[in-house]
């Protein structure tokens, strides 16, 4: 037994020696730590009003021109799998986020951090990657930077991107306009990047032959305000997969979202992967799909051209906006129940983007 | 004695087994080994129209609007030194970057990645110095990103920011418009952020008090601009110092650059230091100083205007560009020789940026 010294000046206990908090993993998980580190330390330093929006991209104005801007850096391991790459993710993880305010990326910058003993191969085929995929977007790589650490510093390669593009007139995508009645519908099968990851991850290989659906979704979100540029809000369900996308929206917004679980599109190679890991499908990542707050009347015509592209063809819709609740979403189960679809406190697998 | 195997179908010496190349940490300095990468992987695989100006930041047209857009990642060691941080070197950096187009910085992204196991205190320090330094540039931070790597593959804090901004009608500055007879001014006394770095690194303090001039420089060229908006280059001499802005500016331009090394400000401290350490100041980095490409008749009252600022107080004309020996940088000594003023290979000390 150890004995209590008491502090002679009080005669009570000394403060328990307290450890002092530190960034977990979960941080970066953009779920409900990742929320907390924006809310506690960085809007407090340095947030103003664009910020404040907390979208995937800030919508500004400069030179009398409506501009979408936004950034992510990807760390992503492994650097190459099943169907894309740290390059093809730099380009459409930023690509996607200028997307979801209706604007087509038409710059990107480009910055690398490498550890020093990386093979130039790898480099290479990383910068081809990135190259191949920025064409496939349109978007062009105007401007760039490259450090180096000391090996043990790092890990192989991170790349940061950031974007810019023009906001069409007539659009403005954001969860406050969202009301109601509106209908979500979600682009195709969800949590197909995050299963892609988890087959080759070292120790989780349990044989699902699934490829990453990173896509750029520039030309799918076109589609969809030819349709009507009166969207209410588009997200792309990264990191925190579609239950953190939509509960970010139930926030912001102000209103409630239903979900009809039977209607969710999840292919069978996630349903079986996440059967086998304990997983839910809609807290796994997408790079390749979106989801869509539309005002009811125009849902039906806004689906029938999400199915007509080729990145939609799995389109559905999954539920609606409500006034029950705010702030909150459910999910209808199969059996007639209801449950809480919360927001995930962080990433079930670190750095799959 | 080892015995050599001809190969039988050729009767010749098996080729040598080659060491893969591999990344080094030169390859992050701002000099040979940096453009090396740029010229043989980044160039090949994305290189744009925009990515080939090579300059600090991309001189763009976006929805009939003239921007400048430009990214840094910061991985500077410590992450706290003598008259700044991390956070001040992520927004004076990238804001410094689109001084050089003659662009006033408006907006900047800001990603994150934390390594697993920093304290959020510091994470809150950073982010703080970040929020003050961008304040003081008049530039806010409108998106941002944050990731967590595990503890052991990253290195505390590194920071990505990238920014755009608006360049003024007339403002075309860019190494191609230097000629022959452009006076070259520098801003103040240089290689100080290099040497206050080096001041407080693990194994090379040697007693040197010396801060860093890391700065903001928009409104020095705001400054500068007011006298004559036909400015023909600015660089920032960060990575690779003076030497390594110069020689960029004169392969660019296809001149030739002369120095009188006498005129070149050194701050006493500065000198000490790079005696003891067996460094040129020429090559150690500044973080808020500029060199700027003249015209003649423009030089007086653009110098007088910079000593009239509080950032270019120390200014100085050092040297001219010149018809002979183009795309090189000569200096002349105190004794009357000529020297030449190479490109560094790589950075005399890594990660002070």
């Amino acid at each position: 037994m150890s004995e209590i010294t008491l502090d002679p000046e009080t005669w009570s206990c000394p403060a328990p020696v307290r450890e002092r908090p530190r960034i977990v993993m979960g941080h970066g998980g953009g779920g409900a730590l990742s929320a907390e580190l924006v809310r506690d330390i960085f809007a407090p330093a340095y947030g103003g009003e664009a910020l404040a929006g907390m979208g995937d991209a800030a919508a500004l104005t400069l030179g009398g021109v409506r501009l979408a801007f936004s950034t992510d850096t990807f760390v992503v391991r492994p650097l190459f799998f099943p169907g894309g790459s740290i390059g093809d993710l730099a380009v459409n993880g930023t690509v996607n986020d200028l997307a979801m305010t209706g604007a087509r990326a038409a710059y990107l910058s480009c910055g690398f951090v490498l550890e020093e003993g990386v093979e130039l191969e790898v480099v290479d085929r990383v910068a081809k990657a990135l190259g191949a995929a920025a064409r496939a977007a349109g978007v062009e790589v105007a401007t760039g930077d490259t450090k180096v650490v000391e090996a043990g510093h790092g890990d192989g390669i991170f790349i940061n991107t950031a974007g810019i593009g023009l906001i069409p007139a007539g659009v403005d995508l954001r969860p406050q306009r969202v009301v109601p009645g509106d209908v979500v519908i979600v682009s195709g099968g969800i949590g197909v990047h995050g299963v892609a990851i988890m087959s080759v991850r070292e120790g989780l290989e349990f044989g699902v032959e699934l490829e990453s659906d990173c896509a750029a979704l520039g030309s799918l979100v076109e589609a969809m305000l030819a349709v009507t540029p009166d969207l209410h809000v588009l997200r792309d369900p990264t990191r925190g997969g579609l239950a953190a996308a939509l509960n970010e929206i139930a926030a912001a917004s102000g209103t409630g979202v239903v979900l009809r679980e039977r209607d969710l599109p999840v292919p069978p190679a996630v349903a079986n992967a996440c059967a086998i890991l304990g997983l839910d499908p809609m807290y796994v990542a997408n790079e390749g799909k979106l989801v869509a707050f539309v005002p009811r009347e125009s849902a039906d015509a806004v689906l029938a051209a999400m199915r007509a592209h080729p990145l939609g063809a799995g389109a559905a819709i999954i539920g609606e906006a409500v006034e029950e609740h705010p702030g909150m979403v459910v999910a209808r189960t199969p059996l007639g129940g209801t449950r809480v679809v919360d927001l995930p406190i962080g990433e079930q697998l670190p750095r799959i983007c």
